[in-house]
């Protein structure tokens, strides 16, 4: 039995996150923090919650826990990450702290000094499927963003195997609005986002660019760049991408169908769709799967990928990403 | 032309002002004005607003106007129509500050102190097809809420028939977002209220239930008790109430039936519906009509009614009693 | 391990059981049956479902299980409860067919022959919390209706208790469009309901007005006539109900509020609001709840229920009375 | 005043061309047509809808008209167009049936003998910001598809303007509901589509693509592919697409951003966004505009175009077409 600890438990990721827990046969939550709402129970945050006391994140009892989850702004994760290792906890943060190597790059897209740069090397990048053996005796977990889970799943086979690709990758986005946290803002508005659509940070300017970029040197070196065009679309939960690859010459389409169908065929979490099915929410909202469909465009590989934001995109790969750290079987808790 | 002003116009009640009004032919707007995007343009805060520029309040020209619109918070209306009046503008107010008679009621459910006491026996309550006579020469007209609007045409013709009514009337209510206003609040978050459906302040506890029974009393000696449950539906626009009406001997339903026609053959914006067909949003929304329908039921009449809550809830029933104050034809700029 | 067979496997209401039956510990599909679809895996229709083939009924293995589930149009329920009876299956019916005792208030309100009236005396009602003792050796189960669970379970208290109800009690209720059925029609299309609200049937129109109104008299003699507004909400899932019952005299809050405790503490699926908390859609949906507050209104006691239409208000309650049935634990399978 | 026909008015498009013509100041409904509604309201069938009763289509009588709009499933339009031509009317068509020029380009993708081949070098493509010199005394108008408005407004100056492109332009598009129509069908169920996104006939796969490599064909020889991607968006009406173009040398921003203001600056319906603006539906819907993006990113342009598919992409368009044609202000009926 894994004992584990939710600092920020209030918000959409932290919420996802207790209720996956509560579930699992092998884990125990020990406390769920909350600044706001200490004292009161989850139950009166979210009505459909279970009635779990919140405490004070400074009262979090880190001697009971062998593993904390981060559910925090980026900044306040790496101060807790700091106090919870020096407690022996092992941390999984969702936050964005430890997802880059270079703290500049971090520094840069984030706008603060990192508190804690020591830990970068270290930590060790979530995408489950391609990081069991650094995960299982890591004490730092740097859980992947949601764009970046759908759209990294969806380049490694292509982008691994070497062939050319002929130009900038295009990667066309859409996020339901949990994406965009729990806070009240003006663009979370119902009124706002029912009947609308709207793209926002298109281009080069979203901070899971640089994430993807990064991650990417690892597969290819002199990797393709990558334009990135996010928007928020009117459904509480899932992400849609439609990545555009320009296949340069030597591809065809049975081999990269092949190296798909190989790459993820003893995966769980991700599914391969078949020629003619297109990948869409529906497959994917309230699972932890990644579902991604190839579609062959006059020399342009269309891979269509959704993930459910909240699940594989968030709390779902941070549990998958626990349960390879202690061992368990890597599906448990999570179907 | 009817020269205007919009105190408070970007608000949805107020940009719902700002297009009727610049689309009526004989109405010209002055100056709109907003206390924190002042110097910016409506077109900044809603994409499809007209390029307005708007002004902060202390500095409209009350001497360019003949008739100020108020679409401000309760207290900040009162105090601006002192300030109107006095410049001999003509007022329309859309908060609840001049729509009781009794400043005590007003007191109790506002919890403030009425700032201009005095205004109100003078103030003329704008239920237009109720008021016409009023409205031709009055200077302050207490635009109506958009429940109690919706609920007080449905009732009209049945209370003021005088036949007898035997136990509590129960309005059961729903309302799109817009009507808990622009300001991002938990309740009003997309992934609050998308999938949801959730009453709020039922019973006797929603401000809108004095203003009915207020108004109730001048349509019959002795009037039912009212029951009132408002709730919040994930649509954008548009109330749908149904008024539970248990009736004493004498009625019939044809007699009834023809009580609503005969009361309402001539108005432009209520539509009695014919037997067999039940009032929905779809009636109503982006209309300044109140559909009703009557539904018999052993011995009870199910009144349903429907409006749009920012037009004939509020900024449509505005211009219709503009029109009626300014001898203006009562459907131009409404149609 | 109980082995089940399900008819009509396609319908939301089928396919909600088959999620819950795979998910179940102590239960084993054998069988999942579809008219249109035969031949082809539950996956082709729904992308999110698991890959199971469908099989034409007439194929369906009744030797192989212990139990049916009948997720059938009405009429076609009844034959296939006939056939898998005598192949000593034990049936739970999600149809109405065997929900009356009477079979002429049937034959009235489904304008069909009823195909089997010689099993109505056997068949027993489940709503769960009020049939357990009859649901543990009964061969064949009516599963309420939706509209009616969310009803039945908060006016249970009240109207067992034999105090004084002074009027009629009117149930205004709301359902997500899933409770339309899954064949595309005018009135589910996403553009007629997306900013749409509209009542359908209201008065005393509505199918689960009889079947409501039987209930009743089981637990109270001359009990209260039944007014019932039944409304098509823009979600996919989910029933609200406001349920207004006039309080005679002899009653007061204290007492009515220990008595709903009283009635429903050791439940693990109706939970009794606290005051001052209402009852949302939020509450239950995803869930196998039902959710009551009760609001005291002037003489008027008003009833808050919410439960998800596909899981308390069908599939779900259908699964607890296969556990009361088979002797398992009543919560398993559905936390 | 133009004397107008409607051929199918109980569609979106119809019932969107009904709403605007009634209000139209210079135009007058002389009949409108159903085949399947014939005899009733159009009342009936959209509550809110005007009371107009409709014929059949054989019974028009087209010798009351100038100019009928045709509503009509491709090769129905056709043959309607023929007949019409005949009685001496001008003809607005809003099927695909005379958008092409080659008409095996047409037979390939409609998949049906065209009726009236003669007739497609006679018919203007009414995009109308570049065919009014041509729509003035033409007797036949195709007006454009949806997707294809909303992508050619887009590309039009950067292709006229003969720079280089160096590779596909991508088209990646998302459509609200009403464009699937209104016959109900399994994807079209409030159910299925609430809470989802889904890609279709994503690539090279969809009517709409030949239509634009048409077109921007006699904007530039030798014209770019075009890989093109719609989506099916949770909202009732608006399309939004993003669109890659990937730039040779001898651009820059400044100049590409004058020639989008040069080529629009007196165009009423085309309205370029100020940098840092992104395009969004809620620029658009219930607008006969289109709103028009531009970022820039490392050598792509992205264009962000947005329409409301129902007016400037069917039926606004069409009474544009309509002023053009017969000489009105362009404006008139559409602001």
């Amino acid at each position: 039995m894994v004992k584990v600890g939710i600092f920020g438990a209030t918000g959409y990721t932290g919420l996802e996150l207790v209720s996956i827990l509560l579930k699992h046969p092998q884990a125990q939550i020990q406390f769920a923090t909350s600044k706001t709402h200490a004292g009161r129970s989850l139950r009166d945050i979210v009505p459909s919650a279970p009635d779990l006391t919140l405490i004070p994140p400074q009262e979090a009892p880190l001697d009971s826990t062998d593993l904390v989850f981060l559910c925090l702004p980026h900044a306040a994760a790496a101060n807790t990450a700091v106090i919870a290792l020096q407690a022996n906890n092992r941390v999984i943060d969702l936050s964005a702290d430890f997802r880059f190597q270079d703290v500049a790059i971090y520094e840069q897209w984030y706008g603060v000094t990192h508190p804690a740069p020591e830990l970068l090397q270290e930590a060790v990048y979530g995408l489950t499927e391609f990081a069991r053996h650094d995960l299982s005796d890591t004490r730092l977990v740097a859980n992947p963003g949601c764009y970046t889970t759908t759209t990294l799943l969806a380049l490694q086979p292509i982008l691994a195997a070497q062939l050319e690709i002929s130009g900038d990758i295009i990667i066309d986005a859409k996020s339901g609005v949990s994406g965009a946290g729990k806070t009240p803002k003006p663009n979370t508005h119902f009124v706002e986002v029912a009947n609308n659509f709207s793209p926002y940070s298109i281009g080069r300017a979203h901070r899971h660019l640089p994430e993807m970029e990064q991650v990417i040197t690892w597969w290819r070196k002199d990797p393709p760049r990558l334009i990135f065009s996010p928007h928020l679309l009117p459904v509480p939960r899932g992400i849609l991408a439609n990545i555009y690859v320009p296949l340069g010459s030597g591809w065809h389409e049975g081999q990269i169908r092949e190296l798909y169908a190989a790459t993820y065929k003893n995966e769980p979490f991700v599914q391969i769709l078949p020629p003619g099915e297109l990948a869409t929410l529906a497959h994917v909202t309230h699972t932890n799967r990644c579902a991604i469909s190839l579609t062959f465009a006059a020399g342009t590989l269309i891979l269509t990928s959704a993930t459910d934001n909240l699940l594989k995109g968030a709390a779902g790969q941070a549990v998958q990403n626990m349960n390879v750290m202690f061992g368990l079987e890597e599906e448990i808790g999570l179907l």
